[in-house]
């Protein structure tokens, strides 16, 4: 893939075929369409130009809304994605949800009650750091439900973004993919570093140990809960700089996409004179 | 002032004494401590890098957080302090909340309700865009509530902020104090460009009509909201590079007097090795 197809990402990452989708043949260090850093560094700095352009057309507008959901493995990379994208952009605009082990009013509700209340609202972009998904992925993992309450979780949630997307909410699913011997190293740094610490505990360990339940949830998920309206993108993010110029180039692409406007202006504006 | 008094900007721009306080004595256009746009420029990259360090501390600690209070009249530079001050922070770190007009929901609740949701949660920093301060300036402008119920809820604010204070919130309050003819200018320059028309209404010409009474209630509240536990500060606005500088600065310092630190390192983290 030639550096001007970076458009094609979206293609190539895009989950189409939910029946045949294998999660052991994506390659989480490949960087199909460029060859090292130094090429990255423009695409990401031309994308985030661009997003803070579209940006606040979406604010002005107030019309439509961006979704971001992002799902990873521990050290996937969630935190740095968020940072690194969406960073610089006006916070006023941006909206951050990161969904945690659930509290004990979260538990009195149905799974997706706390997550629409977070939704972004029309004007906005909204980030979920770990989202609905969780319960289909730790919840599959550790039996919090049986397979069947999962199947039904599959349709339940594809029937909620569908009545999100017709209600204005873009919505681009990202699952951030690494290599096992790539967290252990991302694990490690987290111990070498005394200031990482706080970053890590044990239960990480227990979680890595479930290494091959979690690939089978996320492929069963992946498979189930890519329409076409809302497909999910598997983007290999061994490498923080390939997965920040795919990532930013597909929310910039699918920004300009949205076509958001500003507002028309009110008649006769261009006569008004302030006064002193 | 020397460049090297910056420290003392928090208390030159304090309001100190509560029945004293005079608005018409603030210069709007003052830069005090700093002679030009190029002396400030470093001054705020200093300050963001060391509020990028802390705001690392204070989300990893989880223990106190912090909030950040804007009012200002139209086109005082709330939107734009926000973007240059907490722009290039983490944005899982910080949650901005701007204030419209109160929804149905909203007025049917006392006029804190809506507020307290949106107080920052621990590890947080949370900027409120316009607040509960609404409540006794445009509430007082447009005889939305009489005085006798102005001056009690300048009583109960207090309480709500020291309730606050007391359980690990602290909370900075600036006013970006801007000259009538700096108003003008950026309302002009809002007509003056098409891109900017989504943020001129014609209310605005209304509201500067009203500036005196504005002033009147901003010299009110500011003299009995500024208990020494949650001062305002009043920032001469007209210069945004002074009004960037001054504000990182208070801040950045605040932060620092914080103390946020990492957690206490599990105990024999360091022994521990990722298994492959």
């Amino acid at each position: 893939m030639a550096k001007k197809d970076k458009k094609s990402w979206e293609k190539l990452f895009r989950v189409t075929n939910d029946a045949e989708f294998k999660y052991a043949k994506v390659d989480p260090a490949a960087t199909p369409g460029l060859s090292g850093r130094e090429e990255a560094a423009p695409i990401l700095a031309a994308n985030t130009a661009r997003m803070n352009e579209l940006q606040e057309r979406l604010y002005a507008e107030g019309a439509q809304a961006l979704l971001i959901v992002l799902q990873a493995l521990d050290t996937g990379g969630k935190d740095g994605t968020i940072r690194a994208i969406f960073g610089p952009l006006n916070p006023q605009g941006v909206q951050v949800t990161s969904f945690k082990v659930p509290t004990a009013l979260e538990l009195a509700h149905d799974y997706l009650w706390r997550v629409h209340q977070q939704v972004p609202p029309k004007g906005m972009i909204g980030i979920f750091n770990r989202s609905h998904y969780e319960d289909v992925l730790v919840a599959k993992v550790h039996h919090l439900v049986d397979e069947k309450a999962v199947r039904k979780r599959y349709a339940q949630i594809n029937a909620f973004e569908e009545h999100l997307q017709e209600n204005g909410v873009t919505i681009l699913k990202f699952h951030l993919c690494i290599s096992r011997d790539e967290q252990r190293e991302r694990l490690q740094q987290r111990l070498d570093e005394p200031e990482k610490h706080w970053k890590f505990n044990r239960g990480d360990l227990a979680e890595r140990a479930l290494w091959d339940d979690y690939v089978e949830a996320y492929q069963a998920m992946l498979r189930n809960c890519s329409p076409s309206s809302a497909p999910w993108h598997v983007i290999p993010a061994d490498k923080k700089w390939y997965r920040n110029a795919v990532i930013s180039q597909i929310v910039a692409d699918t920004m300009e996409k949205m076509e958001p406007k500003f507002p028309p202006a009110e008649e006769g504006l261009d006569k008004i004179v302030i006064p002193e």
